[in-house]
């Protein structure tokens, strides 16, 4: 009944919005949460990076997937743009909806 | 002075607030935390199921009351409602307030 | 590539925003995300202590500066203050600019 999944976090600026809804589905989340988000950095972080509002996507998706996610934020987003990104480990009712056929 | 507890996380609609608020209550949760959620689903997922707000739930309980806590969630709403449910392990400071009687 | 950390998660009244975020960037978070909340307690929690909204802050940092934290916060808002905070591991992109020298 339970499955354990790959819970990926991504916080992110807002006007990314369209982008990072595009780059999960792609890489195998088939939904995902968002949650508005402030965030604030001090150290090693653009002055532009917390200013307006955050997004926070929440996507539950196979350990496969959430390695593809990252790689794809990794090589796309990381050098121009304020993002962060972990994964944790989480256990899922009814996981095998989350889980696209290209990921099983 | 840390106990390790699981961190329930439900993501559903906003108009099963009252609903989801006794459910976790009923089955172990003594408090728990709402925020405004947007989701969205590509697979799987009814039209209607990611339109208006969602909210995003979450309780520290004790294992016993998380599994309590799906299968009531399982039982009651996954057959007609658009509901996602997680457990994650967390470390709680002061878990023991987290944990009622009946869970210990 | 991925690094492992700590997911360090409070949940506290919105009057000590300001607190909490010196709380955090005192010890060893380079950054953190803040969302609006809504609480609900119902046994042992002060009649006060949801009232009104609240903050969710979530900083990624060392299992050093993570067990700071919580030590921090126990020390000077469990007593007077609404207050939840728990830790989480967590795998996350880039890692090393969340761990400030202090910590390694």
């Amino acid at each position: 009944m339970k499955k354990k999944l790959s819970l990926v976090t991504i916080v992110t600026e807002g006007i990314l919005k369209e982008q990072f809804s595009e780059l999960l589905q792609e890489n195998g989340a088939s939904g995902f949460t968002i949650t508005r988000a402030e965030g604030q950095g001090s150290r090693g972080l653009r002055a532009r990076d917390w200013e307006g509002p955050n997004l926070r996507f929440e996507a539950i998706v196979s350990s496969a997937a959430a390695d593809q996610i990252l790689a794809a934020v990794e090589k796309k987003y990381f050098e121009s743009y304020s993002v962060i990104a972990w994964v944790s480990k989480v256990e899922v009712v009814r996981g095998e909806k989350f889980v696209g056929e290209e990921n099983v």
